[in-house]
């Protein structure tokens, strides 16, 4: 059994590679749930969905996220009525927030609901949010309103409507002192042949996970066979704000800070060959460190990483590596 | 100044045969929420939709409902989950649910955001919800499952889910007894030149609107001036269930049948020609008769119906004409 830690986009991307090489139904993903939200009513959950959509080969590919095929016809009528707009609700898409919400509502968790549009897509992968408890990612921003006190914002509110382009003092978690893990999360992690921690935003995606009450323990106990993918590449994220935000909490946006905030929990980092002379600094941390292509352009790309990362969480870091 | 006690379909299409003969900004709808639902999370308001649509050249004038050039990709994502389809949420519907769905969240009020809505429209009818507190129809039906005592469903699963094809005991309007008139509603009949009420289910449409504290009074205050079409020709409804609900709760389902539940509060009957040998009948209860064809087929039909209902109200009953 493999367990995938993961957010949105690279998450994705690295369980469809996975999948390559790996039973799907062999293969369980913990999502965050950090970046949901309730848009005109209904419930929307991004990383889930866009996991969800990628595996089912049915995601927009020019965008990463939604869906291939979209309509826009919805967006239009609320355009009409000065609605806001900034937030794409695709036709297709809305249908998954339609069902969601309209079950969760019946009373049922996000966990079936989960299970539920993983099987109208066909998905074997197990996918779980983290938490059924409400947890949301809290961003405080500096702009031209409040350049001294800052304003605290939700997570589409920077990342969508202000196309996380504004400079970030500080990230929290609101509602993870209260949030437990979903059924069977914990026990795909303790369970796990492999856990990797997907290319994901470590601030925003996968910070979440370990706000949650015994994830990060969960972890830092398969430390040996937990394989981390660096989200960061020469400096860079390949998309969205990992890099900005490192920098802008203190972290190093390089395959080192990445290091530095993984290091307790997973044995080994994989980095790019772009990456590649960082890698004793890497190993000086106590990680074991792999370096392969990361750039995942392709499904051979990608199954070619998921097979590396596998192996080396198979293997594990060679006795004496330790945090 | 002209207002109309409206339900749906042929409240819709009776305005827009007044709008031919009335300058539209001279025109005030008061419209039946209590067939409004919440389908998904989303705030569904169907008379309102049907009234706004048709003003605005923009309903689907095969189902008399819904927008023209409608798609359903939401729909047959719903449905990918197994999730409930009955009620028809067509993509360019669904902008509006969640316009109001969002504004109502936001703290509007539901007059507020119909005048939204039908700005964007760019309606100059004003249309106000009868109410903005929470009243909804509910039908108690027999069915093989309940064959004794029966079974209180709501209006649109009575409605749309069993297309009205089963048999109804009673009628309630949930909330009716806290449920208090919308700002201008009160005023829009007592300052009304002519009250018409318009050809709509005289139970589930009308009924609703007269279950609302002080709006049966106010109509009956004007009875002189006030004109209802009877929505019966030849003993059945054109559209809807009508003729059946007027049976199966005790009427007569004949314009005789609507003479009696409106004689209290209207002083004049438009009857179709089809029904001109029960002229007599209905001014026996203290009515003025107008016959006219009603059956609003084109928009010359409905334009004359819409002049001779506003001069019948403009003259109102002749003296000595009491209920």
């Amino acid at each position: 059994m493999i367990t995938v830690l993961a957010g949105g986009v690279g998450a994705a991307r690295m369980l469809a590679g996975i999948v390559q090489v790996v039973r799907p139904s062999e293969v369980t993903a913990i999502v965050n749930v950090a970046d949901d939200d309730e848009m005109h009513g209904l419930h929307i959950s991004p990383d889930l969905d866009t996991v969800t959509y990628t595996l089912a080969g049915a995601i927009n590919t020019e965008t990463g996220w939604g869906l291939a095929g979209e309509s826009w016809q919805a967006m239009e009528t609320v355009r009409r009525y000065g609605g806001p707009t900034w937030f794409g609700l695709g036709d297709r898409d809305l249908g998954t927030h339609l069902f969601r919400t309209h079950r969760l509502g019946q009373g049922a968790s996000l966990t079936e609901v989960t299970a539920e549009i993983g099987e109208g897509w066909g998905l074997q992968v197990r996918l779980l949010p983290v938490t059924e408890d409400r947890l949301r990612t809290k961003v405080l921003i500096l702009d031209d309103d409040t350049p001294d006190e800052g304003l605290e914002i939700g997570f589409q509110e920077y990342f969508v409507q202000r196309r996380h382009s504004v400079p970030v003092r500080g990230v929290r978690f609101d509602g993870a002192d209260t949030a437990s893990p979903a059924p069977g999360v914990i026990e795909a992690i303790i369970g796990a042949e492999v856990v990797v921690i997907a290319p994901s935003n470590p601030i925003v995606s996968i910070g979440p996970l370990f706000a949650v009450s015994g994830v990060m323990e969960a972890v830092m106990n398969r430390r040996d066979h937990v394989v981390a993918v660096s989200p960061i590449i020469a400096g860079a994220a390949l998309k969205g704000p990992a890099d900005r935000l490192m920098t802008e909490l203190g972290h190093e946006a390089s395959v080192l800070g990445v290091a530095r905030m993984y290091h307790k929990v997973a044995g080994t980092l994989v980095i790019d060959e772009q990456d590649e002379a960082l890698k004793p600094a890497v190993e000086d941390l106590g990680m074991r460190c792999v370096v392969t292509p990361t750039i995942m352009k392709d499904p051979a790309t990608s199954s070619a990483l998921g097979r590396t990362v596998i192996e080396a969480g198979r293997v594990g870091p060679p006795p004496g590596t330790v945090s």
